[in-house]
């Protein structure tokens, strides 16, 4: 069993907030988070594969197949966009790391298997200082 | 003459755009860059300073008066900001980094004048490929 | 499960030796790491702490809390002061990066898991090519 | 338990090919990677040991011991070398990050072993944004 | 005036020599970096250019134009390839990162002029501790 | 005219205070930077020098030799040190960044001329946050 894990980046808008408290609540819980006007991030993304290395080409999974899966299934949709808003697979979320990591192993899950692998780990920094794991 | 380099980051939300022009014109120009909903950035910014060596102690300037000013000045106004909507500094610029660079300048100039030393060169970082510099 | 990570930073100075052994020991153990005046570090301090999201707020663990912590408990103690002399929690050990990693673990514990998180792994980078890791 | 990670770096060409497929088999399969006139890396290479706090010098190896052991068995004979001709632990395979990581697991379990520690995890970063880990 | 700066990079084989030394001579002067059966390097590539802000939009110029050039005039002739062998720009050169900084500025230089900018400064990092900058 | 730079590093011990001040005054100036049981960090040293590309190499310098100067200069008298206390160049000078960046100028230009190269800069770091550049 080996593990690979290819890097990935987006930029996107986001804002922490409940629709179902008051402003002062969400100020209370989230900060400077929760600014109404949204603020940014460049994120960075670690998709951790594992699996047997193929005695065919000494891969676990041909990069150029993971690559193109996380682009078309994460990058494609989440980057230069507004995570509230734009993302399908947030849609009704608190747009925290925690539960974005969680929809992107839910995206990537599926598709990894198709191809051969399995998913192992789903990486996401926020800022340099903070970042989110989930292994399922 | 030596050069004293302050590293500072922050959190925005902005959008490339001009409400002159159509969507599509704005999409042309500014692609990606230009989504309605807005995205965000990480930006890191290194303001320099260049001024003698003190005797007294031995700093071109005490480096926690310059903490101050950046941080009165600068990331208290545009930190989990949106950079188009928040921030009075660049109201009616196009938020390119190349704008939000010279706006930076003028706000930390006269303040690091006043602190008996000189403002050298503004550095902003978008992402880990790109920046701007700007010495006046 | 999901693993939240905050990284935070402090200078120190430290000496590796231990007052049973004479100059010529230590000096043959630790080598210039045992230098009688001292040298020092830009430490790095990531702490990982695990639990399931808040379906309240969508977090692990609220930043702001986990921050105050590390920063009551740790930093505020240990940031710009002498290892060996004026940190009580490392008091009669030997200043390794091995030590201080169990010696933190031991005095965040507790107060994380107040806070309602678990702790899940201490690591510390005493330069760029060496860290310790640390899981109880 | 308590784990110690040293990273190494080492600059080498590599090439990645089956000789019993043609040439354009290999393009297909490992595309720009099978230049026939090399291309090449800075690699960085992290080496995990794990163990017991040793009592008597607070390390759970000494430094010095395993810089040595990955100096001479694999730095001396990688470094400003080409991995497919010139590297006898990696003769007769493809030159994956793969491949090359389980080969520098199999150089140094032993010599670690005879140091008094166990490997735990061999980490190789092939570009910035790929990288292979490998636990036995 | 205003310097924007973009980030590439680039991974390629490359040996020191000249043909008209012997081994000897070539080893002696150029050490590890003349091995006969190449190395090779993750080069970094910072292309800096200079002009006015443009009223029209906000940029010195179009961040995608100025990737275009580089892409097409260097990244695609380099990447995955070997200096010595591959690259026409060169050709006849000895293939230090100094002769590869000047190649470069003299690739890039028409095509940024014809773009409506100036070529301000081309750096590369061949390794963490080694970079060359050339101002023309 | 061209710029090649050498990344090396030191770590070592250091005290910001003036012994003909009060400790109330030197914590005043000086703040936690001048805590009487030290302090340290992990500096990073950029020595920048310039010259014509020599024909017979394609090198402004050899990075064998520069590496010898500051090895022998600098870092064998400065690593794993205190700069106060162990530094003979660093006697009787207030131990800023600013003053240690002029005092390894001092040293280094005449072996660098020596050599046949000229010295551009010295630019040390601190922390990740603060560095300090001279020009001569």
């Amino acid at each position: 069993m080996i593990f690979f894990t290819r890097r990935e980046r987006f930029s996107a808008a986001h804002r922490m907030f409940r629709q179902d408290w008051t402003d002062e609540k969400n100020s209370e819980v989230f900060g400077k988070c929760s600014n109404p006007n949204w603020h940014g991030h460049n994120y960075v993304l670690w998709v951790t594969v594992k699996g047997e290395i193929s005695e065919n080409h000494g891969f676990v999974m041909n990069i150029s197949i993971l690559k193109k899966i996380i682009q078309e299934r994460i990058i494609e949709k989440i980057d230069h966009r507004n995570i509230n808003i734009d993302v399908a697979f947030m849609k009704g979320k608190i747009a925290t790391t925690e539960n974005l990591t969680i929809a992107i192993w839910n995206e990537l899950k599926p598709e990894i298997e198709k191809a051969g692998a399995s998913l192992h780990c789903i990486k996401i920094e926020e800022t340099e200082n903070n970042f989110i794991e989930y292994y399922g």
